[in-house]
């Protein structure tokens, strides 16, 4: 069975050490980053070392073993205090996905069920329940894929915005995850993987994962959709989620709901796929779901070259978010929802 | 009375040469490209040196007065040949836009009223038709920016793409020429220059030269138009062009049909500048209008860095096509053109 060849969350469970493989550099190196602390993971979450909802989720999780690991070095009197604020300094460290709360506040529940009196205990504890989460979220991707992979037909070619795959999951990935079902089920499709600026998480992230796995992949720019989709060259559109409000609204990738707006007006279908867990359901809509602005240096150089005159501000949102009216289902692990969405989500999330 | 404070294509008449603003090289650079020969040209074109459909038309006629030089060096039994072969060799540098077409047959014409006698006074002679071109085409695009300043309303801010400005013409500039016109006219504007990969002309050359005349504006990433729409950040959408079809269909930098598609989702005005030298009454519709791939050498590295996996392939079209139903109006140094296309073009052409 083919799967995504390669790890990029790793706990090294000997030095206590969480090693992510740094997104900033592929496809050009393949090297890891090494967070020893609390601090170390909270930069490579803002800095995009790991990025995607899911693996920022995961991450999150092995950042509290991190947490708990810093007790060893405390007085039992601050352990406490120093959890509470490290916790919330995770939950906090990119504002647009819910999967960090979440992620957090799962640490916490499993925590509160314990007494605060031996670390180490704790530390073990902690470990067991972040890497539960890692493989959990393993199988929920490889659900969404057996459950989405219906949609996509024998030489559908489909085209994907950023990168919602085994590097921004766990593994296997989301829309990827999808993509790699309906593969391993012997399709003939393609992708058309979106570069996306100004991080180009789909020509560095989804062109390198996807080649790894021997599925067909070409990069077009941004831009190009209008015209691929007029040309006849794309039959599915399958995205991922940063955060879905109530009502199917959902926070995706700046560029995310042009796309949204092209697959309308070409009448091609456009899914979402993401865990339950992205669902925010204290959100009513996807108004309320706050945007990250991302620094301008992200966009006025590009490596050490400036592509943008010294002084001339940018605008760098990081997300946008897609109304539900443009989504023709959302697949999760439960399933593909439709509208109307609000009750579909709920019939979900609370059967 | 504010002009774009820059020269780009300059004939040195002394050493009879062309130099060219190399604009790969824009905002890091200011440096010339020199043209000694119709081959120096040619390399020029193709690599983007000079791009932009009016400017590249300019440039084709003082390579036509490089062709002439050429036969000084030649017996007379050849340059009949030489001149024809130079002189398509010129036309054809590009696909897309018809500007190299018109202004080779522009000098074809002046010569053919000429015996070939002597090529100095030959020279002489498409040297002054060359700058001719050169100095009518400022002053159509002062015309277009009169014509169209009106479009531009108090405190708006206009979206545009690619680069359409001083650096595209003459001098001045189509759809940036409408802009700097509305800011001499003392309107308060704000202009949002999308980034237009993958050459980036929009964060490079379109903000160097409207920050040079101190025209605030702010570059945005491609992808995040859909979302700036929807924030009521864009009041209206002012591109160029590189070849108007006779239905008023217009092939312009990638890209540009989807923003087009988008500001008609938000009922935004979307209007093309361009001279009616950008008007090919030949074809029937856009449908007919070549597409140029360029190569995916410009998509898959920046700089020396790699941002594509080697081996994966990439889609690079340059233009795409905007359906004449998505047109609010074509600024033209003859006026504005409104629907039906058919019908004004033909009178704006033929009055």
């Amino acid at each position: 069975m083919l799967s995504s060849n390669f790890s990029h969350i790793v706990f090294d469970s000997n030095k206590m050490r969480l090693l992510l493989l740094d997104q900033r550099y592929l496809p050009e190196k393949e090297d890891f980053f090494v967070c020893d602390s609390v601090e170390n993971v909270i930069e490579a979450l803002k800095t995009m070392v790991v990025r995607g909802a899911p693996a920022i989720g995961v991450t999150a999780g092995f950042a509290c073993v991190l947490a708990v690991k810093e007790l060893l070095s405390l007085p039992s009197t601050s352990w406490e205090k120093h959890l509470r604020e490290q916790f919330s300094r995770i939950a906090h460290a990119r504002p647009t996905a819910v999967n960090l709360q979440w992620a957090v506040s799962r640490m916490e529940q499993c925590l509160s069920k314990q007494t605060l009196l031996d670390p180490k205990e704790l530390l073990q504890i902690c470990l067991a329940e972040a890497k539960r989460m890692q493989e959990e979220d393993c199988q929920i991707c490889r659900q969404i894929g057996r459950n989405g992979a219906a949609l996509i037909h024998d030489h559908d070619t489909v085209l994907t915005h950023c990168n919602a795959g085994a590097l921004a999951t766990a593994g296997y990935g989301t829309a990827l995850g999808v993509i790699r079902a309906a593969f391993e089920e012997g399709k003939r499709i393609h992708v058309i993987a979106d570069e996306t600026r100004p991080f180009l998480q789909g020509a560095r992230l989804t062109a390198w994962e996807l080649q790894r796995d021997g599925i067909p992949v070409t990069v077009a720019c941004d831009n190009a959709c209008a015209l691929l989709m007029q040309q006849g060259r794309i039959q599915c559109v399958v995205v991922g989620a940063d955060r879905i409000a109530a009502n199917g609204d959902t926070a995706n990738k700046i560029g995310t709901f042009g796309v949204a707006l092209l697959a309308k007006h070409f009448q091609i279908p456009f899914f979402i796929a993401a865990p339950l867990s992205t669902i925010d359901r204290s959100l009513s809509s996807g108004s309320l779901i706050p945007i990250e602005e991302r620094p301008s240096s992200e966009v006025i150089s590009f490596g050490s070259r400036p592509v943008v005159p010294s002084g001339v501000p940018v605008f760098n949102f990081a997300f946008d978010v897609t109304p539900n009216a443009l989504i023709s289902g959302i697949i999760t692990e439960k399933g593909v929802l439709r509208s109307p969405y609000t009750k579909t989500i709920q019939d979900a999330v609370t059967s």
